[in-house]
């Protein structure tokens, strides 16, 4: 086999990106391709036929997982070193979320081939099924069916056309009957590798091709009502009144100074939804309901901007004479990234000269589902302008080629490594 | 003629209020009866019988006003005493708002005929038409027409069912053609008085039955846009975030401080209605628009509120990276009640024990109109909760025969004072 040349990889990855592009495009940089449709399924298969032009033998599980293998001729039953992302988009997408970290992850299994070695473990590569999760309203499915953590009643869940989930996943050729077969025993994979575009714009201020991710920031995720009393905006004096959106105005006002005061902290603070009654100019608001979404890595300190929030919502309520309820919606942990894995990025990342920011990830992964079956890490690429699940989302070539490179060099060390599960020590190349 | 009964007044002024409430009935205490359509025409046709029963003649003019006379032996063509309010109510509305100005002033020309006094003027009561103005989403429409202040394409408007007003007011017995008949001649309306429910909280906290009014204050509206840049809630660190949501809920809790710093005064700013976009709970909000009225009595003050305000929104935008727009949609300055009419209610309150506190009008009224025409005033009777346009809208049987022998002791002093213009003097009365 011919060594593995790095000109001819990183056109390889862009060629091919621009190939799904054209699988669902809208737009000039548009991608629309939601989840178990057809043009998903095309998708799966060109990456299907990439997959085994690197070597790997192929299957789809009944999840609907695309599922490359490079065998391990030394060791053919150890845990896998399992590398991925997703193919499918949101309905006004751009070309590079999910994407790059399938394509990434293909091509680093080829130049692996190319450079003639051979893994201490089998490795795999993973396109998952239905990770935005807008069709059915519920994402990471094909990477939770794979850690056993589906919930009662997804697989009833109907899309916009009435079309339940089960349906669609035996349409794109999964098997809902046999989801058990998709789940991966305890212990079976060894580590878990994602890189993704970043989707915030924390590397691009930092001047970063490449970040180092930290965790998945678990949201909680809070629903606030406040009930006051409606009355025309003329006649009912200040003194008098119950206004509910002043008072969700002092709230959220309230919220962002919580959180601005824990600055150079990860800790993030957002109402991104308002809703208010009757909504006519001239009268009070008398309900209003928004939802507050709060992040951080630091559950110990989210735990307490949480308890400042409801304090704030109770004392504004009473100044206001307003009512309230606080619904909690989701409330999930942070899930921190492998602290050994990434000691090796980190060492990938020196070798190649590479400036390599830490930063965490607010948005969901299928990495946050892996991270419940075996220690996982994460490489972002830099996103312009902070831009995604959206035309106008772009990543450089150049960004790009750094990630794969750096993906591939970790997956090379640690499929050459002699340990692959969590011993104790450090993952050990047999490489130099 | 026998003498006026108090008793047998405050029982036919209740009688009236239940015989129009059934006219457009809904729930147990609601009445929907939209302007100009059959159901207002039943009920002016009720007043325009307990007019003539009044004593007065009856005319429906071209504008669909309803104006009932009392002639005057000693000085026929003098300017008119004017008394008057509405019958039409919002589709979703209560049994007194507008009613009991009509029916009390019908009563009072009654008690007037039934004490056998004589007018030194003529005395007109006027049922005027579409005060409410949500049926061609624009109001005080009789009212305006009988002081030429109607504005261009008003009678192209049309309502849900795409008829026009123009043919809304034929069928209903007015004349789109004839309208400049409905205008008054400059002086010919010698004052205007008027009995509402107050629509506000004000006379309930006071403990009062009535009270003054000193003005209707003229609101500012003010649309307000920013814009800022969305981004996933958890992936934009709070230092770079350009958050719409935030802004605005700087905005309006801020606009609350402004307005309450004005403690004690009649100054009211609300901010009534708001819109963001994309509004997803995890997407930092991109765009929010939202409302601000502002009202005062003062325009000095009321202008000093505006200016602080922008400030504050230049100052907010600014602090959070947003642009802005701000577009003026209306900016009405207050008017006035006239002190010497003040003057003859307050001196006729004190003769009946009532104790008359004093208060703005927030909502307009057909007074609003009548006020460019000739010296006004205004009765207001307490509202429970301050609730209007709404079933709940409740003035007690009490509270109303207060406002109806309020108006009428108004009236009779009006009625029999030997001067009638503003001469620079007080009105004075003829009786002791």
């Amino acid at each position: 086999m011919s060594a593995w040349d790095r000109t001819t990889s990183r056109e390889q990855v862009l060629t091919r990106i621009r190939k799904l592009a054209e699988i669902g495009k809208i737009s000039d940089t548009g991608v629309s391709r939601l989840a178990m449709t057809p043009l998903d399924r095309q998708a799966v298969e060109l990456a299907r036929q990439w997959m085994k032009e690197a070597g790997m033998s192929v299957r789809l599980d009944a999840a609907g997982n695309l599922i490359g293998r490079l065998e391990s001729p030394v060791a053919p039953d150890a845990p896998v070193l399992m590398l991925g992302s997703h193919l499918d988009t949101q309905p006004y997408a751009g070309r590079f979320d999910g994407i790059i970290g399938v394509l990434g992850a293909i091509e680093a299994v080829h130049a692996f081939v190319s450079e003639g070695l051979v893994p201490q473990r089998p490795i795999e590569v993973v396109a998952f099924s239905d990770e935005e999760g807008c069709r059915f309203n519920k994402g990471i499915f094909g990477s939770r069916a794979m850690v056993g953590r589906l919930e009662e009643g997804e697989l009833e869940r109907v899309d916009g056309d009435g079309i339940t989930r089960s349906e669609a996943l035996s349409i794109f050729g999964g098997d809902s009957a046999r989801l058990d077969e998709a789940k991966y025993a305890k212990g079976s994979i060894a580590a878990y590798l994602e890189l993704h575009i970043e989707q915030g714009p924390v590397l691009e201020s930092l001047d970063a091709a490449c970040g180092l991710v930290t965790g998945i920031s678990g949201p909680l995720w809070l629903t606030v009502e406040l009930h006051g009393f409606a009355g025309h905006a003329g006649s009912v004096p200040m003194s008098m009144r119950r206004d509910a959106l002043a008072g969700a105005a002092r709230i959220i006002a309230g919220l962002q100074d919580l959180v601005r005061a824990e600055a150079g902290t990860p800790a993030v603070g957002t109402a991104g939804t308002l809703q208010l009654f009757p909504g006519s100019r001239n009268i009070i608001p008398e309900r209003v309901q928004f939802t507050i979404d709060l992040r951080d890595m630091d559950m110990e300190r989210r735990n307490r901007l949480e308890a400042k929030l409801r304090e704030l919502i109770d004392e504004v309520a009473a100044d206001n004479g307003l009512t309230y309820s606080i619904r909690e919606d989701t409330n999930s942990p942070p899930r921190y990234c492998d602290p050994e894995l990434m000691d090796v990025i980190r060492l990938e990342a020196n070798g190649m000269g590479l400036q390599l920011p830490e930063l965490m990830s607010g948005p969901f992964h299928d990495a946050l589902a892996l991270s419940y079956a075996c220690p996982y890490a994460m490489i972002f690429v830099r996103s312009k302008d902070g831009i995604s699940h959206n035309p106008q989302e772009y990543s450089s070539a150049d960004d790009i080629a750094e990630g794969v490179e750096l993906l591939y060099r970790t997956m090379r060390s640690l499929a050459l490594s002699i340990q692959g599960e969590r011993s104790g020590g450090k993952w050990e190349s047999t490489t130099a």
